[in-house]
């Protein structure tokens, strides 16, 4: 498998994205090319660093880095030598079959979509984000922040796609899926969710009916379905509760000499808490929808999350996501068409 | 003053209503009448009980309790004497000035807007949230579930109403507002979003831009303004996702005997991560736009919540927060008339 690499875009620069690279040629042994699209003598550097000599690395040299401030739309049009667009460029060309980006999220998507086009019977992308439960077993929300706009239709082909990466990427036979909503009742609703839950129903996904938030950590179904605008809002709300809670946890456990030694004898409980609350183990979030594989890993990601985030471009590639979901929306399609008219 | 309390509405029936409202009698001598609404006998019994013979309390007798799963228009329909709706009917009616609910907040918005009518110049109700932040100090999130579809004008609408709330009510002058979105820039947001924050940067309010999920507990503004379809979402996750945090520490701290000595030594540590996260000290939420005083309370609401709803409901009158909503809506109304058009 070939897979290029954004390997400028990132909050700490190159250098953690260069280690994680590292980390997933030695475990990942299906990779047979990585593309780093980025600066040549930062790069050259950095795997000297890492004494790294793999010949399945080539750098392709870019000028331009996409800044995290920046319009997705506006980035692609004003710097067509970021790496982020070359690494989708080298997908479009068929030189990679997957690129990995944790640079700017809005310039991946904007780079995916209009280079890449989307799958047949897909009209837009959609953010798959890992959610923990306190079981320990993730929940997939979608959409994650793609599409902030999305119709009834949309957010139908979001569920199918969720479903189609939760089977045959994750493995998870007929997942169930839940549609976000405030409130679990089917009166419940925005327009927009009152609508998708009509779709949902005639669906014939595995649908379980509207989830609220009280629901999410609880691992009641393996898709929790929404729009761009609100999936974005919990998952960034999520993240910065937990980080939260943790940073008033350590404030006040370390506040008197009685509450440390408490807190030493409690390490491993607490590190037990934080593997369960930790996304690193997925790494990245796969893009739904375009005509490649495209995995946006967080702008803070460790080496660890982006070794993860080239799995999950590894295993999207292996598991032929793309064709499972085409085939799942074209015979929804089909069956819609089909279906007789309500009375 | 006078305050009706809805008795019946509670996941756990009217028992920490009751005790809520003897423990609210005890602390605030500016209530002159607190009228129950429910089951006589029921009510009676459970005053007995507290040794409560206060001539401040008056029972008015209903027949119909509005179930948690009910839809609110439904049940404001069907169940005419229900203990929501005829505590609502005491406000119109003058013999209140203020309700207090814990009951399906769906019935009392309904109940409220439809009985109390809005107030002039504005076109839908909101609901205000205090959300603790990682310094103690709460902030407003505005709306967090009475209105799921609003256009960008109510958005503004609820800016005004809760930065009203803030600088009367809680006494803080000049409140921050931050417009949550999917990022922090201005081009970031879903369609209203983006219309809204053009309205709310020429509204002359404190308007600090564009907050995102990750900027929530951090306390960067005093009040967070949302459609209530996003905020209700917000507001659930993150009483479940800290709800969930803490549980799985007290299942990994209980895990050995060590965690458990640890976890003693921390106890005090523990009580105040809970004391900065606990939402009781609020008690409940305003409904703001309605012409009345309306406090909406959780439905597991403890009896010291239920005593400081009815302290915000005093605060509300004495503070004239309605006065005040209507002097500032109109105000910004005039403005916007005259000011100069746009080039």
């Amino acid at each position: 498998m070939k897979i290029a690499l954004d390997a400028m875009g990132h909050d700490d620069g190159p250098a953690p994205l260069v280690e994680g690279a590292v980390l997933a040629l030695r475990e990942y042994s299906q990779i047979s090319k990585l593309l780093l699209t980025g600066d040549t003598p930062q790069l050259e550097a950095l795997l000297k660093k890492h004494g790294c000599d793999d010949a399945r690395i080539e750098i392709v040299h870019t000028t331009q880095v996409v800044e995290m401030h920046d319009s997705g739309i506006d980035a692609l049009r004003r710097k067509k030598d970021s790496s982020v667009s070359r690494a989708v460029d080298l997908v479009k060309n068929g030189d990679a079959q997957a690129i990995v980006s944790a640079g700017n999220t809005g310039a991946a998507v904007a780079a995916s979509t209009i280079k890449l086009r989307m799958l047949p019977g897909i009209d837009r992308p959609a953010i798959v984000a890992m959610m923990p439960t306190e079981q320990g077993r993730h929940f997939i929300l979608c959409d994650a922040g793609a599409n902030p706009d999305p119709t009834p239709q949309h957010l139908e082909d979001n569920a199918f796609m969720a479903a189609a990466y939760c089977e045959h990427v994750l493995k998870r036979p007929k997942p169930t899926i839940g549609l976000l909503s405030n409130g679990t009742e089917e009166f419940k609703g925005d327009v927009l969710t009152l609508a998708a839950h009509g779709l949902l129903k005639g669906s014939g996904l595995n649908f379980r009916g509207n989830v609220e938030g009280h629901d999410l950590f609880e691992g009641k179904v393996d898709v929790v379905v929404t729009d761009g605008f609100t999936g974005n809002v919990v998952l960034k709300t999520s993240e910065a509760l937990a980080k939260s809670i943790f940073r008033l946890l350590k404030r006040e456990l370390t506040a008197t000499p009685i509450r440390k030694a408490g807190a030493l004898l409690c390490k491993r409980g607490f590190q037990s808490v934080r593997a369960v609350t930790n996304a690193d183990e997925y790494g990245g979030m796969p893009l739904l929808g375009v005509d490649g594989i495209c995995i946006i890993a967080h702008g803070g990601s460790s080496p660890f999350a982006i070794k993860n985030a080239l799995r999950a471009a590894c295993f999207s590639i292996q598991h032929q996501l793309n064709p499972h979901i085409v085939e799942a929306v074209q015979r929804s399609h089909d069956s819609a068409t089909h279906a007789p008219e309500p009375a």
